[in-house]
């Protein structure tokens, strides 16, 4: 018989797999009725509330790799990267199906050790995994479905950015693309200063639920998280929202260390905390009266910091920023591509 | 410039694709509040049903490949086998997110197809595709969360048969995995009779929405969708409601030219009707004052065939399978294993 740290899935089987998964994700939530083990998961909605449904794939090689995550750090990450979509909403996230494509030879420890990472993402974001899939793949291959729940009159869109509001994000930018670099290149990384921070801020990223939910019912108006940079973003808001917006690039907060890695690997900065993907942070656009409270709320209350970078313009004025010398660039670069 | 058909997804990233399937899915629905194009869709629930969750993953080379689907049955086999397990509920779905892991190379014309097989199988079961995710993949993989919603009473689960009960199935069983040898050995199938059904069966099932609400609403205690073999689904509803079952091998119905197929192929038949998978049939059982009138309704109101195929027993007298000679056999082999 073979040791229990040596069985793949191919020993125990699909069945044996997902009785497994069950055992380690029991959920004794009242709102849900039918967790994991039938052919689908019922809960109770509540009355009162939206639902608001996000889903996200992270794939080996794509977004992950044995290098950059343990197995357990892509169960906690695939998790909180969903959680961040919901509190771009201002919502609050509630149950979560889990679907995973592995190699019948994986080694079950790390399948566990997956789950187990989701879990612990699950009870810090206080939201239960409620079923989902288990099916072979050449590639890992990670789904996580997150359906969240907000009051109408506190949930927040792309759409709804108006001239004369200002542009705050929470946190600081550039970290996760910043630590991606330094995972993948391991050799330079031990002399760094804030080598482990800026690698902590790509593993092991925080969704802004609680900042989301303060903006929100403080009277911000669009929102977004910043999952693909802060280009991106910022151009999404604009086109849903049929406006423009001028950033000033001096009041960007950086994470620590991004600039001083971006000299050393011989990248430019603005490609990382611009650019750069994953950060989780929220940006909002408040109108100027609400935006000090909000900033004063968040910053008392949750210890995260909130900077104003800039206010949103008619749309004839486009989408500038405004650099150090004054001059104005353009921020026509989108982000991070998929494709 | 490039000709329109000759386009990839390369060539228009992300962000131009993602407009593309929001024009191909535009969705009027008052229950959406927000769908694709914001970090996260938003629906109102009704507030007098439960919600039903579920998700499946397709993977290329494991669930279909270029020879056996064309993106357009993709995407509608993506939809139906997730409304299958709705269905498996008794409940009717409503919402869905689709998410595809794809190459850059892929040509516009194909992931386009795609969705189109997507919007078809959704149209056609009343539900809306309202988000989802776009990433790049080695393979090409598909995963579709589906919601639903069920009236408390008429919710139907694996774990409440009851000893005394009939065991029913509706349509016809093995259709499905003889579809799909013969989409694999090509030589072969033009002498056949019935092959182009079989190959149906396997690329474009059914989900038994409206059969599996008849036989809810008018008693029947268990309900499951037959995706991984007749035997694997008895399997299931035994454990999970700690009875019994005896399954007379003669009444199970099985799909015209399987026998034949698997004599020319050398293939075991009841490989293929009881361990086969995807027939994406209902099987459910029901007390024997019931079965008769379910049995009834479905075949007249919607043209499915129903068959009593055994009776649940005594957690005691196990799984058999009474064969034609009057011997038991059992049911110990479980259907697909996907690992």
């Amino acid at each position: 018989m073979k040791k229990r740290n040596n069985l793949r899935v191919k020993d125990i089987g699909e069945i044996g797999l997902i009785k497994r998964i069950e055992k380690l994700l029991s959920c004794t939530d009242p709102d849900v009725k039918i967790g994991i083990g039938d052919d689908a998961a019922v809960v109770r909605p509540d009355k009162q509330l939206l639902q608001v449904m996000t889903t996200d794939t992270l794939v080996e090689n794509i977004h992950f790799n044995q290098y950059t995550h343990t197995p357990f750090e892509i169960g906690y990450k695939s998790i909180v990267v969903n959680v961040s979509d919901i509190a771009a909403m201002a919502a609050i996230p509630r149950f979560a199906l889990i679907s995973i494509g592995i190699s019948p030879d994986m080694l079950l420890d790390r399948v566990e050790d997956f789950y187990k990472g989701a879990r612990k993402a699950a009870i810090e974001y206080g939201l239960h995994i409620i079923g989902g899939d288990t099916t072979r793949s050449p590639v890992f291959v990670v789904n996580v479905c997150l359906i969240g729940q907000v009051e109408p009159e506190v949930l927040r869109c792309r759409n709804e950015a108006e001239v004369g509001d200002k542009i705050a994000v929470t946190g600081k930018l550039g970290g996760s693309a910043t630590g991606l670099h330094l995972l993948s290149e391991i050799a330079q990384t031990k002399k760094m200063a804030y080598a482990d921070e800026l690698k902590e801020a790509h593993i092991k990223p925080t969704a802004r639920i609680k900042e989301a939910r303060i903006a929100a019912k403080e009277g911000a108006n669009a929102m977004e998280d910043i999952s693909d940079g802060l280009a991106s973003e910022i151009q999404h808001i604009c086109e849903r929202s049929e406006v423009g917006a001028e950033i000033n690039a001096a009041l960007i907060p950086i994470a620590p260390g991004v600039r001083e890695v971006a000299r050393l690997m011989d990248k430019d900065a603005e490609d990382l905390f611009l650019y750069g993907g994953e950060d989780f942070e929220l940006i909002f656009t408040a109108p100027q009266e609400c935006i000090e409270r909000i900033k004063k709320d968040i910053e008392e209350q949750l210890g995260t910091e909130v900077t104003i970078i800039g206010e949103i313009v008619g749309a004839d004025k486009g989408i500038s920023l405004v650099l150090l010398d004054g001059k104005r660039g353009n921020l026509s670069k989108y982000g991070f591509e998929h494709f």
